[in-house]
């Protein structure tokens, strides 16, 4: 069995999460490089993840390190240039999502995708990738549910890590484009359909920050479909409980509803307030699996030639329905998608 | 103890559930004339709730029967002259929801209330007296979860049920004043502010009856509040599971979730599917004892000279908000109210 | 329609239950006399009830009140004496459980039943008129889990309580006698067959008070049956998270299980530390539906002349089953049954 | 970073997820040799694990490969003759419950882990590795259920793979050798006691060829251990919805409940039956994730010399209370332990 050897762009909290899936849970892949502007990401590079070929520039990394593919795990504006220039280096792509920060970076990547029909490009959209997800998917497929025309998803950090999400809250470009690009994609995915308008707005009543910064703490949507379908999302930054993913999928036979208790483990506690179950604490937690399956897959991919089932164009629309969100929040009208 | 001479007007299926309680489950009520323009129910009042005092003409009750207060439970569009009627005759007055199907009518009926500040009058908001709302509201009180800010509201009836929705389709006012209601008392309730802004839409994807009559199977609306506060409504027609109403109240330090599955009772079935948990099947097996304590309260609220918590201007206000969005639906643009 | 007109003795905490049933929720009855050795309790008859026909002597009531049948919900230790006076005096009786505390005072019972076939008496093991019982009972009657084989039983009372049960510890026959007649009444219902051998034990870890007074805190027992089924029950006192019933009857086909959380209502909390459901205090609070229901079935059953589903040989097998599994628990060897 | 070679001795279903874990998901193990006295299992281990150093022959592979541990995941009877010769060549050992089939058997082991003391013995308790678990025991360690005092353990196979169950009825020991000894080690660990008393009783109902082969298709039993505290355990092999796991410990504070509903994922249906969760179908899924921590945790040990939590002790104590159980199971009568 040939490896596919894998150099990855970003070390940060989830680089670190990629870099141990492909260095040690994959058995077709291998970690050869590492790349980051971090100096300390390096070391963790080196000492953790025994790579000698770290570099600290990207272009570099591309010319002389021994890879067959990038997995791109950078600041979400730097994505798109970063694919191009991988890809016209032959390179086999990974890159997280979002795919950019605005349509005309997203338009090169896809450019750059469609020059080298003959590479394997993949966007982390992580999600479809999750157990309960992809059984939804499945069921759906089998007509469990007859047709979806109603997806309703919801989006919640923990108020435990309220204050990194006020401290980016300036630059972040807005709860919608910060927060709801999964969700997004799940809709458009679930629905087989594109977004065709939206109506959005947002509150704040916890963390006043949020506001100052021109942002809001929690953001409602509401968007049609193509076809017909409607679609619901609500994004927040501030369940007490933990991570709150939940996802339902509303159907003309019956419906699917994900992690509508976002549970820990499958242990309850009989206690003295009543009965409790504990809820996952981050995204890194609900997901560590889909995030291995995922990177799996895009290895699986490039070994066998085969095309992912997230597209850059998945990427692209997901992105254009963000921004056609954050219009619709920040002027209080409807706004027409593509 | 003296009891609380009541006459029911209309013994539909509701009629029916009202009259039972007043008869046989109130102690502190006696059920003493019945009106309707059906003879089958007059038959039902004598045969099966032993009343003599049946009429077939509302005034004519209300000129003669021997009662203290009517309980109104007829066609929407009567309850506003009824109420009024029964006011100015000196009754107290129990009124089914709607207040009314225009806001003209309701006016004319808060101006009958006005006039008669020492009888008592209630609307049949019964969600509100329900076991688990009325916890949820009480935990919201006392600051379990902080400042409410996002009411999620679904009801969902039976598609069990669907042929009789389908045979009022053209008739029923749409969608959202045929279903939404409950939900928008419940969303100024918790939230205790009133809706500024709606913009809705709705989908037909299993009856097109439902379509080709001007209405829709599915209305999805979310809703702006003058203390910066948001709504979601989903309400639609074809659950197959059974009747599904869930509410839930998202607070600055915690939620309350209402009924996410439907519950029929406690026992669960583990089979060769999975397990398996049944649902109620319809409003009056879901709310059988909220329609009880309501109308216990009313008769509290009449013996002890009380004002009962929800007010005519609840009707009113939640009739206009019911207007608003269907509005919005048919427009599909955002509608300021009030 | 004529009312039964019933006359109570007893009005403890769950005497008063059964008095406000008869005399207000149960339209084919009246409640017409009370009897009770405590002054106080007749004072309630009189001002909360508005009973006139009250009795310090439980034989007084039976020769003079006007009454068709009997209510008992007095000591234990006196149920049998009372029903047998009762059925000898020609009404009807409904008696509390258990049906006496020794089988000798059972067979007298049993033989004055035997003695007026044409007059209705009922037991009252409540729990098999609760929703959620009724509905498992009628689901296996169907079919839904094959041959029932195995009931899994459990019964913990709230440990806000304990300090009652403490103080009836060296009175009370033991926490099998006190706690497991139900659950022995219930393992013979779903299985259709007779217990023929138990093995028990017990423990105190938390309040050694139970120990000191002979007794103990928890108790576990299994039991074999006539047709080689089985039961398993486990009964305490100091559940934390309130009143914890529970029931799993598991068959050749599949299972149901009734309330694994015992849960207050359908609201749940998503708080800090995760997501809590709030438990029911006390069996009144849980099986509050359910002793109006079976009050009314008694009711019925004597307007029909029919005969209940619950007997007086019920009563008495589940007394038998009792006393043994509590001289399996005392003397740590196997006891056959019958 | 240094690899632990490890060499796997039997490739049947649960070997393989023991050595697809090791080759693949280990970071610092290594699977180096491989040895199954089934060819098509040698084949498995060259063609997909790529392992060149094969054998027939256990001893030989202890000779002559280059190896610094072994993993015995060969049938039961094999255990404990395998585990002493690998000690005695110098290698650590994992080995896969039971610990042996006999008590004498499991006298042997001990000896040998006691003549190694430098080298680590590991047994595949891998229950205690499971998320769910691991936190139940955290949470009691932690004090949030007080002094627990009772566990109640039931684990049903499912109705799906009996047929494999009936084939090895007649040489599997009876169903509580086969079936309890993981319940009976969590009982152990959870209570930190051992149990000094065991009475039993089975039945089966559904598959005749169980009891015609001396065994049976469910069994129950109730321990008493030495610190008072009780223990209670159903298992059976005809779960019809899937692989039915499920643990709860009783304290004087409080309970945790593992997994009463064994759910496949966070998906719930919503469809004409109710709200339909479906369930884990076999061990493997079940425990999937904990196959690979118990592992990971073992090659941890070997790196840093820690004594595993699980130790040789555990299994004779098991093994010797799986085999009261079946005595107690066989004569009907309690059965002293120990």
């Amino acid at each position: 069995m040939k490896k596919v050897k894998i150099g990855i762009a970003g070390l940060g909290r989830l680089g670190k999460v990629h870099a141990q899936n492909i260095a040690y849970k994959i058995p077709n892949a291998e970690l050869t490089a590492a790349c980051s502007i971090v100096p300390a990401e390096l070391e963790y590079a080196q000492k953790e993840l025994g790579i000698s070929a770290v570099y600290s520039d990207y272009k570099e990394m591309l010319a002389k390190a021994d890879i067959d593919a990038v997995a791109i795990v950078t600041t979400s504006s730097e994505h798109c240039w970063q694919i191009e220039a991988a890809l016209d280096a032959g390179k086999h792509v990974f890159s997280e999502k979002p795919l950019g920060t605005d349509l005309e970076q997203c338009r090169k990547a896809e450019a750059a995708v469609e020059r080298h029909p003959d590479l394997t490009f993949m966007l982390g959209f992580m999600r479809r990738y999750d157990k309960s997800y992809a059984y939804a998917k499945k069921k759906i497929e089998e007509g469990a549910i007859g047709t979806p025309y109603l997806v309703k998803a919801t989006g919640i950090d923990p108020e435990a890590l309220v204050e990194g999400a006020i401290r980016f809250a300036k630059t972040s470009g807005g709860i919608f484009l910060d927060m709801a690009i999964h969700d997004i994609d799940l809709m458009r995915w679930f629905l087989g359909s594109e977004a065709t308008e939206v109506y959005a707005m947002g509150a704040t009543f916890k963390h006043p920050e949020f506001q100052a910064a021109g942002d809001d703490e929690t953001g409602v949507a509401v968007y049609k479909f193509e076809n017909g379908a409607m679609g619901m999302i609500h994004v927040g930054r501030t369940a007490p409980h933990g991570y709150h993913v939940e996802t339902e999928i509303v159907g003309t036979e019956g419906s699917i509803r994900i992690s509508a208790v976002p549970e820990k483990n499958q242990a309850r506690i009989y206690g003295p307030g009543g009965v409790l179950t504990e809820c996952v604490g981050s995204f890194p937690e609900r997901f560590e699996e889909a995030y291995l399956v995922e990177m799996a897959e895009f290895v699986d991919c490039v070994c066998q030639g085969r095309k992912p089932g997230v597209s850059v164009y998945d990427g692209t629309k997901s992105t254009a329905v963000g921004y056609a969100t954050t219009e619709a929040w920040r002027t209080g009208k409807p706004v027409k998608i593509g």
